[in-house]
């Protein structure tokens, strides 16, 4: 009789409790091979990148590139600095960096402008702050800290943010700061096929940089940043700088996305991570899985990164490769590119 | 021991499928009232909205504006057109009536401008599209349609929106259009206070207007309309053009939402609703009112309304009141504006 009431009991908990764990561990994920506490996960971008296309230099500047980032906001930690400042560190310098899609080196517009959006988001109060279709702000990530600190406002966008920025004494820079050759010759091999289709299924488009972080005292933080997606249209917001989309923090998870934006908007995609988590006791590795299995159902491509608030981490992601590295609490540092 | 069984059961399916059972029936919500089935819900904003401060001519006008909204979506829903055509009928009304804050007589930023922002969500596909910041569409509603329905993107901003619209041979006025001496008073007023503080408090900040409709093939669409926060930073984007926040329409529920956007923007309101019916078995009722708890708790004022796919609705809000009306399947209109 016993064996009745345990029976009964998990299967009424199995039923309303875990409707999506059969897709758990179908993707890449970290916490699968290690169970140490991370503090910090970074991504530069998911993509057709595999070992055929890379050539041994460019896989150095790119593993050069993330392990710069995850020292930088690996140091704000020794340190005890916030999440936001581990995040904010390891942004700066991949939007420095122009192998990625974000600051200097993001991808062009139709137009062949740079537009730059991003933001950031503190879990403990789920404040936060984004821009969006910014030209001349040399570090976009540090303006939507600024919005979500000294602002009444959680979203700018275009002359206003911009105009804010310059109030509050960020670097500003001449638009063709942003741009380099690669990019140009991206934007008019593009314009040459005059075909969205091919467009799409290039790898740059996913070019995001993101970061999440859980600092010593156990708060999460996510930023993201981007160019957006190569040849979008003037003024197309994609889903980095929207809260819940393409990046969110709060109790049990920080996320940060890179891929076909508008599939993560309507999949509001990292909310829905935390949401599984905190309604449906999934575990990140689960959670994560389900969220990029619903855009590749939908026919959208890309990945996210996640870390919960014990320090386990997941990086799924349903392209060809995705650019990732996290960092333990004892520093040791993690970087992997191909699936 | 039968009985034993059926406790056990039930307890182990309360302890994970209702944590929040507690906060159903806290705030004002139709279904409680009524139990028919409903096609249409719509709002007109929420605030500080009492029958002390309202003149019988005033509330009259109101009166009609919400009915006319209500009647130009139900007869789509009569002659069986989707949801998406019930919810961008009852919004065109509402964008052209002056009363509300959207489209013409929407109110004004800091710099005495209209900035206009609208998005429309279909529930089968949860297909979506939004513009944010346009100053030359007559109906921002329909703007948002033509970027779900004939562009690569979710969301366009600006002049790029503006553009597009244009190609898409809406209607484009000149932005003296959307003026009304009303709004431009209401400025002036707040400009002299000069103090952000008192104009939160004000009534018309939360003045956005909505649809969520329930069509005859049991498809779920949500629609959402604003000039956004008077005195409001130039650029400053609030939740109602970014979806799960401010708009969302999945399989189980239709969001729209009014109210201090920042905090609808940092607790994925709209999406939210949704997360709790389809993770935790929440009702509409319970997911609704446990959203704008959260939102008070954040020190947010506001209110939202929204459908099931069973045609139950509910309108919480935490402030004096909200302009809001709802049609049954057979015509009965419910139009209500205080607590």
């Amino acid at each position: 009789m016993k064996h009745l009431f345990v029976i009964l009991l998990s299967l009424s908990l199995f039923a309303c409790g875990n409707s999506n764990k059969e897709d758990s561990g179908k993707t890449d994920d970290v916490q699968d091979q290690n169970t140490e506490r991370y503090v910090l996960v970074i991504h530069g971008g998911a993509g057709t990148i595999t070992k055929e296309k890379m050539t041994p230099e460019r896989e150095k500047a790119y593993r050069e590139g993330l392990e710069a980032a995850l020292s930088a906001g690996y140091e704000q930690w020794k340190s005890g600095k916030t999440g936001l400042d581990m995040v904010e560190a390891a942004i700066i310098e991949l939007e420095n960096d122009s192998l990625f899609n974000a600051g200097k080196g993001a991808v062009l517009t139709h137009e062949g402008k740079n537009e730059l959006d991003a933001s950031i988001m503190w879990g403990p109060d789920r404040n936060a702050g984004a821009v969006a279709g910014v030209t001349t702000i040399k570090n976009p990530i540090k303006a939507a800290r600024l919005v979500m600190e000294k602002s009444e406002h959680v979203m700018l966008v275009g002359k206003g943010a911009e105009q804010f920025a310059e109030s509050g004494k960020l670097d500003i820079v001449d638009p063709s700061y942003f741009m380099t050759d690669r990019r140009s010759k991206q934007l008019k091999r593009i314009l040459k096929r005059d075909s969205t289709k091919i467009v799409l299924d290039h790898d740059e488009k996913h070019g995001t940089v993101g970061a999440v972080a859980l600092d010593k005292n156990g708060n999460l933080a996510a930023g993201t940043s981007t160019g957006g997606m190569v040849n979008k249209q003037f003024g197309r917001i994609g889903d980095s700088p929207i809260i819940g989309a393409g990046n969110y923090a709060g109790k049990q998870v920080a996320v940060s996305c890179t891929g076909w934006g508008e599939f993560y908007i309507r999949n509001v995609a990292a909310y829905d991570v935390e949401a599984q988590m905190e309604y449906n006791n999934a575990s990140v590795t689960e959670a994560s899985a389900e969220v990029i299995r619903k855009i590749g159902d939908m026919g959208g491509t890309g990945g996210m990164i996640a870390i919960d608030n014990k320090g386990n981490i997941a990086m799924p992601f349903n392209t060809r490769g995705m650019y990732r590295g996290a960092v333990t609490e004892d520093g040791k540092i993690l970087i992997e590119m191909y699936k």
